[in-house]
């Protein structure tokens, strides 16, 4: 079987997400030249864009400014963004966009899963995300299911860190070191100006996640003492050939 | 700071427990060169040798015979084994039985732990041998802790699986593919000839364990279709430059 | 910001529901001069009303008879009560009903909420109406969600005591003091003749919570041996200048 | 029955934990004027005092000078310590140390008890000195047990933050404001200079913990956006006479 | 009241899945004269059939091959099999097939369900089963809703084990003691011959269930060597009177 | 293998707990004509004596008081007590103790277990008694285990229902029909005259235990409308040859 290419597809229910629970895994795949597909639900342009509504703007402005954004911070982060507009506040868990996915995933053929928790009780639409996330990757995987493209093998899932962690049933299971691209991440971040309040707390994150990674680094790894990390679960078993 | 030597330290209760158990994660470490110490706190002698106790052996001929088995399997894997003989049924957690612990991890350095659960509704031994393998790897990081040699970094921890897991609170996190040293660990475990009736359990679990890694092995690996695999639990977040 | 007017809004699946399990807090409020809305989704008319089926009553005359009754209870408790209508046993969420609390929400400006809890293996209806009652909460605080009326802050949630708590995952985390508006509680429940059954199941329950309270009520409290007590579930962290 | 004195009983494992983990919560109740007194088991000096082992220092100076810092930022906050000494990596748990604990419940009366989660993989100080806390608390309840001193009612107890809260089954369900005490416990983490680098550490919990305080409070409470939390969880139910 | 007949009714996904999971509980049921009836939601066309798809077949003579081999490994176990023919992959929660399973209900008066867990992912048919089977019982057995037949009571509710136990939540609770009908179960399996893998697969899971069913037995049961065992887990208490 | 002689053991903390929390499960096995003993780890003597404390009786008194009233309770429930006098508040875990228990497992051989649970906040002791309990049942089982008698099978054990089941970890998952002896169990209550006022809270609480029982009893069972119960927990799987 000839080894498929890297890339990772990422889904997240509005279009800033992954910009900053993801940024940095993204950037880091990126770096290594593979391949990363963002797959934006939603604009997030009723429930994450208040200060525009105040603003006065309408629906198609919105949308407009905040796709603009999501490009400009994946171009920055070195990877492709699809726009699915299925409407945020309520995102609704509907087959039609289920079946969108599946053929993403044919037509992308991921080796890695980035998506939402199942479980965040202050923003229903990132459950959303992540129920047809995961239920795509596994039709997709069905030669019977009618969609276009290959059947895809069964990839990794990693959840990324919800902003709410400890009211979501967020602990880390896995902390990425993505120290060497933090400025990328960091680039990005800043293309979202309108969260610009989000930049030094995201920032904080990552320095705390990564003196975690530090203290479970173990005898050999010798990280440096300014190091960033981004937090993710496993909702499947990891699959190895070494202990580590 | 220079790397450290790769070494795998095993911390178990009774002389057996390392071959079904981690007989796999153990030769596959010593296949690739790296060392491998087992910490064996008991025999075994009371709670896991009826046959022989049946048959109106003494208590030093139990001990005697399970070393030798023990020793004879280690040499199999490419393992050097310890004996502590503190005595199962009940294996007491005791200050100084941890100290000795201490000393081990201060000796051998090592750069990954295996123990068992610390749950075990069916032999209290195994989170009693649990316990002082992480209580120890703590005190051995701790440059206040009087005991002889250099202080330890803290290397990830590994659970193997329980012999009930269902009852234990074990669920598969992390499938280790041993196919290419499952004829190690089948000779390993034909060391323990009183225990045979275990030889087909331990052949049946590693063959569904490699179903189950196959099925969650995603897109790219490849693996034949005569896999075998050992199931870990990590208590700590595992740390890593790369999403797989 | 001028302080908002203390209202207390109780979502629930039945006519019944608010009587059973939240009686006393509503009771509470409302002797402290506070207001109390009640939305009751359904009528309880498929599934709460057995004897009246037995009994050769059309749907219609049922669903005026639980009308009456909840009508009556919540006048004696000093509330206000609503009802949606929609349909019992599957109560169905929908987006058209969860759009309808978000305008009760925007209406009333709730500053504490009141529902069942998510799971309930006995009763479908009451995971259901907890689930619009959640969402309409955050989907009213949105600014872009298009609905009359301002957006509302983030009102603290409290499940109430289900039916069969131990199966629905129900432990006391707020335990509320009733007592001096017991009798209130209990005029309300005989408003409910047809379950009359209940009202000794209820009133025993009380006097269980009220145990219960004195168990942990601390040093000073002083609570007297004759206390009546409600139990609360919080999913969202309280928030407080004083532990207590 | 006559009120109580208000008067917070704080037990922890090390010197330093109480300035982290609840100087806020310490600071604020004497800012009401009311009494605090802190329960130091160990000085720290084996596992929280790296710096100074490697540089040489002896036990006692090690002793002394957590002793004296300790002092020094309970002043700060306005507290009284007392010093146990019972010796940590590891701290035991033993009937005398629970014993002379009870005698402190029962020379203070306490009517709200702080201490550690039961739960901490990265140091069983942490839970010894709860488990501790949690028994003496009980013991001292029970008029049939041999010690000096009037029997104490059963306080209100909250666990605060280990340092590692998601791999120690912490989430919080209380957000305690601390804003106003915010200087005063930045000025009390500064007593502690050998451990620098969690100034800025806990200055960013704070923040952040003040952010999710924001998130929670409701529509009612109108926290200014520069606000400062500390989180704790509770063992035992609230008990209350009004949900808020 | 007179005693009903015994009567199994099965929920399931997929048309195999009663051979895998429930063979044995039914051909036991059989065996004791009772009646078994298995209701089919799916054919498994599009999830279940990968190597039929790959050899060109179309989805009607798919179909109608896991209809033939259904109904011919229910002829061996002794039971009844009805197709709801709903389709699969994804099967749908709907108003109407829980309708549908509300008649069934009524029509065959169970007095034990045996269905899918709740939690599956990597099959999300299987839960969606689930729901539907857990739902119509309760509405069935509510005089007021509308359907044929008479109301049923509620009848016990039994977990069958999923693929991938550990990773759905599932625990052997009970351990059904399959033995004297081994044989037949192995003959209903030898039913599907394009799932042949399967045999082995499960004839191991038998045999291991079966050690732990004796593992557990107590001191009385004197089950013999060569046991055979299926694992269920109970969502709703056990009623009894007499405990063992 | 000639079956054994059904015999139910009960091991619990404090000389009144079999009363309350198992006075129906031991009067029905007697009233089937099986033996039952109970140990009785202590006479709860200093932490459930409070008014005997403070009416000023000694120690010995209020040891003496508390066995007749024991010794009492269980002659109405037709079974055997023994004492141990090991000490309350607290109750120690010892391998003393623990052995004194292996040598009764091994006398009595039984066929049923029933103790604490072992999570209890508001009681160590309870915990600690079902800690030995089970630790001891595993031990009576090994042969190398050096007691007298002989060795003992794994019979099932069941957890009986705590004061605080919620804040316990208790969820009913066996509910035990005590309709025919709940007048033995109020009469066995009676003998124990300083703690009238749990009388009615047992009666209560058998109450709704048994109106639980009714709920879950399928449709089959036909209990009458004035049913009494007790609950269990299962620690580990049951055994059984009939779903029902």
């Amino acid at each position: 079987m000839p080894e498929l290419t890297a890339h990772t597809l990422v889904v997240t229910a509005h279009a800033g997400d992954f910009v900053w629970r993801a940024g940095g895994a993204i950037a880091l795949a990126a770096s290594r030249g593979e391949r990363v597909t963002i797959a934006c639900l939603t604009f997030g342009e009723r429930g994450e864009s208040a200060s525009e509504w105040r603003a006065g703007r309408t629906l198609e402005e919105i949308k407009a400014s905040r796709r603009a954004e999501a490009e400009s911070a994946a171009g920055v982060l070195g990877a492709e963004v699809r726009f699915f507009d299925a409407g945020d506040y309520p995102l609704k868990v509907t087959d039609e966009l289920t079946h969108e996915l599946v053929g993403l995933y044919r037509e992308v053929q991921p080796t890695v899963v980035l998506t939402h928790t199942l479980e965040d009780p202050y923003n229903g639409d990132h459950p959303a995300a992540a129920r047809m996330a995961l239920d795509a990757r596994v039709l997709a995987g069905a030669i019977g299911y009618p969609a276009e493209g290959e059947v895809v093998g069964a990839p990794p899932v990693f959840y990324f860190e919800p902003h709410q962690p400890e009211q979501s049933g967020f602990a880390p299971e896995v902390l990425l070191d993505i120290t060497e691209v933090w400025d990328t991440k960091r680039k990005a971040m800043e293309c979202l100006p309108a969260q610009k309040h989000l930049w030094e707390y995201y920032t904080d994150l990552g320095r705390r996640r990564g003196v975690q990674l530090r203290r479970n680094a173990g005898p050999n790894l010798g990280f440096a003492s300014n190091t960033y990390a981004e937090a993710f679960m496993r909702p499947y078993p990891q699959v190895t050939d070494r202990l580590a």
